[in-house]
């Protein structure tokens, strides 16, 4: 059980959720009701209705609640033979297939498949309604804070029963519960927030990328500001894993399917590849991994242990499929850029490689700002077959990583299911300004394809050892991690990343000639600059500037072409008035050098 | 006809076929002679041979060749009809098919298709040897110096007749043939180096990248020292390319088959590209030119004249399918990387940025030294059917080719069916030190793909227009380019270029440390240094720093570690003796940033 499962919050939600389904039965007696869990942020219930819901209807249903929450109705478990239940649900189909698959053992009442067949079925009663259900809740309505509850509907739900494109399609009510009013206006202004920086809003009103149907669905288009940004962020990281030892290789985009059975890829991410491409008598696939390619560098020599650590690095693009309906601007995209490196290390270097690899990826979040991460050990769930290798190395591994965690004190929690099918992992989740969590670098260390590959190399001893391998990628994908940084800093980028650093805005015509000059001064001190010499009027001009936002705007008029100066002012409206343009240039390059999240 | 074609060496070259035909005929009574050729540099001729030949009858022929040129032999031209001609060649198979051939039309006595159906038939004779030929031919057989002629023959030949191999396989005796027997030996020594400058070979002796049968034939991974260098060439246009108003975007690797049907790639290069990937209900291309999709970045926004030049560059890979027995190192792959451009222009600023976009391809060149360069102006074969777009556009183009290389003053010759299927094109063909000749950059001009993606801009005068493109490469194919630069330079690469721009060697092991503090020094000056720390010799040392080419070598000893010097010796071998650390660098970067070809 999650410690979500575990608070109090989930038992709001969970109860919320029946209230509703009581409350939309008064409302539309003839509904069918099918199920109804608490998910992250809220609850929903589906629901298959006699006619489309409105407006009305929905606040109708939220009122009732509120009232329901209001009054004195305990939460009463109970067990019952399936006979019983099935009585009591004689009028609800999707109820009497739950209850039939408990009885049968194949899935839960909410539609997760269970072991053991049930052989009583536990059931929820508040008020006048009664559900198939395990709990926990609340003890009493009055427990949820009727002012913290709000429900939604929107338009297309698409939700089918049991999630079965060939089911019946249900509709499904949305709603999310807190424990304050305070928490649900909270919770609603950071939707309203999220909304607002939507990363494709937002990258389209940058001109950072865009996408084409002709070119296809989830392959992004980085248009020229986009590109720089994105370029930017990876010569940034390019050059920090050079001071650290990295060196940059460069592979194909395609590899013979050989490769991938080789590698375990094949078959078991088959699902998540594109159809091979025959070329004469072979099969090849998109690449759907960089470290295959890496590996067979590695192998194409004869490797010493004067050789280790070795590190390869690649900004490596990979084709993944997802169904359309998945695609989400940049954040899930069917190619993407891996910023990827892959370190062939000895068994006594795996610790100390493993701590840097994490310092690094420490350094490039805090560098970000992004300073609010937590780290998750991600191990094999000892049920699955999805894992490949013995168990010996694999919790060798995981001690390592769990070891060096603690030698960087680093808080850390450790999930089963969470591994890479060829060894453990750990990685960072960060949360970004709206307490939205993303999972971003990760670190992994990996016995197993040293050992498909049959890696070795020469040791002191002039014995052929096996190297281990450690996997790590700080941004993750570039195309998600700018995403998520648009998100972050909702467009407003640390100044060495913002693709316009500073815009001239000449009061008249007769300022575009100083405001040149100037350009042309920032330019030669590395400064990127647009000279705006529209027609428009100044305040115009400042409120386009600030809709790009363009960290400077360098207002000049007479009084600065003849002083010298520029007047500043700051995509914040501060005004840090006229300053002499070189003043101006030591401010903004000091910014820049220091990747200061700061503006002055 | 081509210049070679009207040249006197094409008619040695011919008539020493004709003279190896003689010989081998001789030397093989029952042989069956095929067709032999002049081809750029030499000629060959094929034969169906009663047993496989041996050196000593290569040796034979050869000598026998060079009676016949010391004796007293006119080439005698007659007519024929083609009975006459069957009967003379009653015992010929192969004449006999090509007679039959030329008197329906079909190919000529090379293979090539012929338009009219031939009435008499061309022969030529000298001492006792007639064969089918139009000519052109010397007039006697002592017109060619027997000093200036040499044979080869090289497994496997595998030539077959007609080039299909369903038909008879036949032996292929290659000759080359000179004016003067210096020019021979010139040739021969010229092919002895270019077989020690092989990239494939150097680039393994260098570690700059490796193939894996396992990743796939034709498909380079880059090594790091590789990738470092392929980098620094990147970087180098891109900020070239920066400073001449050019904006880097950043497309995927795949786009979808109707893309490519709108632009007319496909079906136009189908042969040459992988077959279609299927996803969900659409097709997708591994993408065979970047052109597409930069177009697509042009279209995502209306476009007005304000906005134009728009000139999209990316360093964007392509794949495409290349037979496996043409593959070759980098110089023939099935993935490459284009430095490619897409300018959308108005007509007037066709011209100007044409004439740009030369420049840079002319600064890149002589940047590498590659000075001897012709330019090549490719039209469209009006006969040819491959060509798309209106033919008054076309004229317009190559016009503006050609104006633009009278205004740079630019030596060029103009060849028809040399043009792109969308439009012509200015090539430049590269003679490296070896003088070879290899088609390098490129700038194109193209009305017809604006026109089939229907692009625009609002005028001035608010009416909608069309822009014109340019497409362009200084490299062409990162690949091949370097390929090229490894022959070129036989790797030893301008320090700039260079992996590894300095190795510290110490004398013995107490000078590492010494060495090692140098290092810190260079790399923090951006010098790209090793420390040779291994157990070997001083000499050892050299040597291994020689054959990798590494522009400066710097020993250290007890005296440079007391005086704070290095003892600096070139790859040349020259020797500038001690020299304070300061000065040293000093030298070298000025080298570096002067991109010089020189080491001192």
């Amino acid at each position: 059980m999650s410690s979500y499962e575990a608070s109090k919050l989930y038992r709001i939600r969970h109860s919320a959720a029946h209230i509703m389904a009581q409350a939309m039965l008064e409302r539309f007696p003839e509904a069918k009701i099918a199920i109804g869990p608490p998910i992250e942020e809220g609850f929903y219930y589906d629901f298959d209705l006699p006619r489309p819901i409105t407006e009305e209807d929905l606040q109708w249903v939220e009122n009732r609640m509120k009232e329901i929450m209001r009054g004195d109705h305990p939460f009463v478990c109970r067990e019952a033979t399936p006979d019983e239940a099935r009585k009591l649900f004689k009028d609800q189909p999707y109820k009497l297939e739950l209850i039939n698959d408990l009885v049968n053992g194949r899935v839960d009442d909410n539609g997760n498949p269970i072991a053991e067949p049930a052989e009583r079925i536990t059931l929820y009663t508040q008020d006048s309604f009664t559900d198939l259900c395990r709990g926990p809740h609340v003890e009493n309505t009055h427990d949820i804070n009727p002012d913290a509850v709000s429900i939604t509907f929107k338009m297309p739900a698409g939700a089918y029963w049991r999630g079965d494109e060939n089911r019946e399609q249900l509709t499904r009510i949305y709603g999310t519960a807190w424990e304050t009013p305070e928490e649900l206006q909270d919770y609603l202004h950071r939707l309203e927030e999220a909304k607002r920086r939507d990363h494709r809003l937002v990258g389209e009103k940058l001109g950072l990328f865009t996408f084409s149907p002709l070119v296809g669905k989830g392959l992004p288009l980085w248009k020229p500001k986009g590109a720089l940004l994105r370029d930017t962020l990876e010569r940034w990281l390019r050059q920090v894993q050079l001071d650290n030892g990295y060196q940059p290789v460069v592979t194909p985009h395609i590899g013979n399917l050989n490769l991938y059975k080789t590698s375990g890829h094949y078959p078991y991410y088959k699902d998540s590849q594109y159809a091979p491409i025959q070329i004469d008598e072979e099969e090849f696939l998109l690449k759907p991994m960089n470290c295959p390619h890496h590996i067979m560098i590695y192998k194409s020599e004869l490797r010493s242990y004067r050789d280790l650590p070795i590190r390869y690095a690649e900004f490596g693009t990979v084709y993944r499929y997802e169904q359309s309906g998945e695609l989400h601007g940049l954040t899930r995209v069917r190619g993407f850029t891996v910023d990827d490196a892959h370190l062939f290390v000895t068994q006594e270097q795996l610790l100390k490689e493993f701590m840097d690899a994490v310092r690094i990826i420490q350094y490039v979040f805090n560098t970000l700002g992004l300073t609010d991460f937590r780290a998750r050990v991600g191990i094999r769930d000892p049920q699955s077959e999805k894992y490949v290798g013995n168990s010996e190395l694999w919790d060798k591994a995981a001690g390592i990583i769990i070891q060096a965690c603690r030698e960087l004190n680093l808080p850390h929690v450790v999930e089963e299911g969470e591994a890479a099918f060829y060894g453990p992992k750990l990685d960072f989740i960060i949360r970004d300004t709206l307490k939205r969590e993303w999972q971003l670098g990760t670190v992994q260390v990996d016995y197993t394809l040293p050992e498909r590959f049959e890696l070795e190399y020469v040791s002191e001893e002039n014995t052929r050892e096996r190297p281990v391998m450690i996997h790590r990628a700080p941004f993750g994908s570039m195309e998600r991690f700018i995403g998520i940084l648009i998100e972050h800093f909702n467009g407003a980028f640390p100044v060495w990343l913002s693709p316009v650093q500073a815009v001239m805005i000449p009061i008249t015509d007769r300022h575009i000639e100083y405001a040149e000059s100037v350009a042309a001064q920032l330019r030669a001190a590395g400064i990127r600059v647009e000279v705006d010499g529209s027609k428009a009027r100044m305040g115009a001009k400042i409120a386009t500037a600030r809709e790009q936002n363009i960290p400077y705007m360098l207002i000049v008029g007479d009084r600065d072409a003849a002083a010298g100066t520029v007047s500043v002012r700051l995509r914040t409206d501060e005004d840090l008035g006229a300053m002499p343009l070189a003043q101006f240039i030591e401010m903004a390059k000091g910014i820049i050098e220091s990747k200061s999240l700061a503006l002055n």
